[in-house]
């Protein structure tokens, strides 16, 4: 039986080898510091199982496609923080971000149409576009650079004919990198120049650190028709699994589309909703203590990453992840070896390698995403054993 | 800025506007009966929000993409309860049917890529199929065959060049004609010959009357390597919101590329997994009584469909739902004029018109479904109302 040749581009994630493995050293008694995963261990608020439990429907039934109003309301209340004006048909609420970016692609690409990306970037783009049968351009971005791309000449020069859409992530999954509200307008402007949609990839957007404000491309209003931002709670309030995120665009003929789409899948999860509109009710000043948090792992990571010679790597601003190259060839062979061979005191540690991040082929092998989700101590010494594991690495190679 | 020419395909369900135009009518004081909708008011069983209730883990996070063990396991039992042997690796859950039939077309479907269904056919299988570039080649069934298809004769003549697959929802929405096992069989040879997929959408697979066993293309081992299952809790368990959904198939190249579409939107939502666990966990007789509560009202249903002089229906066999031939020449007109103008001691009905369930232009004007979602009472008036309905219409045509 034959499958479809967009599937067949498709690949599986890079990282699950690596997970039979990483499991089947834990099940040997050795304690694995995971850097490699993007799921929070902070407390979801204790507010969405509340709402959860709360519901007494007798019938689980249908919500409305485009989502329940007392979370558009609650996400409008919620942008109105910000100075953004945003209606309920301006919201469509999705299966998690993941749901929202392939409800873009299907409306906004052709076949063979491009999108501009900045590479290293979140990989499950990869699914998202092949599956709409569009085409990644990568904006390639160094470690050198701190992977900044806000850059017109740059821009400029990874433009190609057929391009589509630009995509930015800010902060940036992988590589926590921020963009000001003057760099999303150096995009904006890229964008207008070449009649190109925006896809605004902002779920980190309150995890900024070192006294950086909040920034959203829904801020900037004159651009607005070209802008489509992809928001969820999973990140922002530690409810991964909720599943519940969202499109929010003031381009009419764009949410119309998205509605033909979000009509056929008729709904999102209905008790999810009640829980995500809870979360969205909560003082802001919840933010604030989740951004301490992420803020003193990263300074912790990062004070450790700094003892590492040869690294290159620039303190990410945001997200819960840093990017950077380490001073070894092939960084998947090094966590291969951290995975199999190395340990000290019982333990090891395992990251994300980066080359699956790029679309050019060749780029990223000697890079690693590590994500801070895990407290303090464990950060630190998680940091540690990267290092530790460097110089067992090179012994063993002979370097 | 422009949208793809796929979306520009796609079209907004075209019962919204007698949405809006009923709401209206029903602000000012006319009761309606809703025969045009697909959620059950059947209670969802009670397990499935205890379970939810008794999660306790601080933070909600991801599950795996295919799904929690737990549930893929109360699946598999609830399969054997038919003599059919699924694995976990045969099983991705997914947000609803909905999210599992995109996955099926993205999977299998080149651009242009046709797909046979028999017309009149659930018409969310237009978006899902255009989304993945797909063509529809319909079957066309008539309301005086009872919308049967599963023969040879009418396969064939059916079939084109390009055909990929062969799509059977059985029981059907929106005819309510069941497949038997030997029809299945017949369809398997068909699409043996012709080397299809087979996508068997058995969302209502309990619901079946009048004695006849329950089928599904999973009892045809000899078939399994082409036959995609698709699933949901939706209206088995009367928990539409749930949006928990599965594909099931023994065909593992299938499955590994489901995987990869699946990996790209992380899982589907934590909460109701637990609560779908709980419901396939029940005791089996729990169909027994929803069974006979469907069969009854379709009873009642039917009896006074009878009454309407020039009506073309036959009995439907399961699911939830029938279609008929009205005597008019339009339905939609019909249900216009039953929505703005007509009233029976301040009682109106609605339904759904069935043109919008045909891909052949000019087919199904004066076909209509309805659904029978209300309780036995309401059930004979509401089919009442539409006798009624007719005759004042009749009287103000002059027919």
């Amino acid at each position: 039986m034959k499958l479809s040749k967009r599937i067949n581009k498709m690949e599986l994630s890079p990282i699950r080898k690596f997970n039979v493995i990483a499991k089947n050293r834990a099940d040997a008694g050795v304690k694995i510091y995971h850097l490699n995963i993007g799921q929070p261990d902070i407390k979801t608020p204790k507010c969405f199982m509340e709402s959860v439990k709360n519901f007494d429907n007798p019938v689980v039934a249908y919500t409305e496609s485009s989502g329940i109003t007392n979370l558009q309301d609650a996400i409008i209340a919620y942008f109105k923080n910000y100075n953004i004006d945003f209606e309920r048909k301006n919201l469509m609420m999705t299966n998690g971000g993941s749901e929202a970016l392939s409800m873009i692609f299907t409306a906004i690409l052709n076949p063979e149409d491009k999108v501009m990306i900045p590479e290293p970037f979140y990989s499950n783009y990869n699914g998202f576009i092949t599956s709409a049968d569009g085409v990644i351009k990568p904006i390639t971005t160094t470690p050198e650079d701190g992977y900044h791309y806000a850059e017109k000449g740059l821009l400029e020069k990874s433009f190609v004919k057929g391009v589509k859409a630009i995509c930015c992530i800010s902060p940036g999954n992988p590589t926590g990198t921020v963009l000001s509200l003057d760099e999303m307008k150096i995009i904006c402007e890229f964008a207008k120049k070449h009649d190109l949609w925006i896809v605004a990839d902002e779920v980190y957007r309150e995890f900024v650190f070192d006294g950086r404000n909040v920034t959203s491309f829904g801020m900037l209003k004159d651009y607005a028709d070209r802008i489509i931002i992809v928001d969820s709670v999973s990140k922002r309030f530690s409810a991964c699994g909720a599943r519940v995120g969202y499109i929010a665009s003031h381009n009419n003929d764009l949410m119309d589309s998205i509605l033909k789409i979000a009509q056929g899948r008729l709904c999102i999860s209905t008790l999810e909703q009640i829980g995500a509109t809870a979360l969205y009710r909560m003082n802001s000043k919840y933010f604030d203590t989740v951004r301490a948090e992420y803020e003193s792992r990263r300074n912790i990571a990062y004070e450790e990453l700094k003892k590492i010679p040869g690294l290159v790597c620039q303190k990410s601003g945001g997200a819960f992840y840093m990017t950077m190259k380490l001073p070894v060839k092939n960084a998947e062979d090094f966590l291969m070896f951290l995975l199999t061979e190395f340990s000290d005191k019982g333990e090891t540690v395992m990251f994300s390698p980066a080359e699956g991040f790029y679309a050019t082929s060749g780029l990223g092998a000697s890079e690693i995403r590590i994500a801070y989700v895990l407290d303090k101590e464990d950060m630190g010494r998680a940091v540690e054993l990267i290092r530790l594991g460097l110089i067992a690495y090179k012994e063993k190679k002979g370097d």
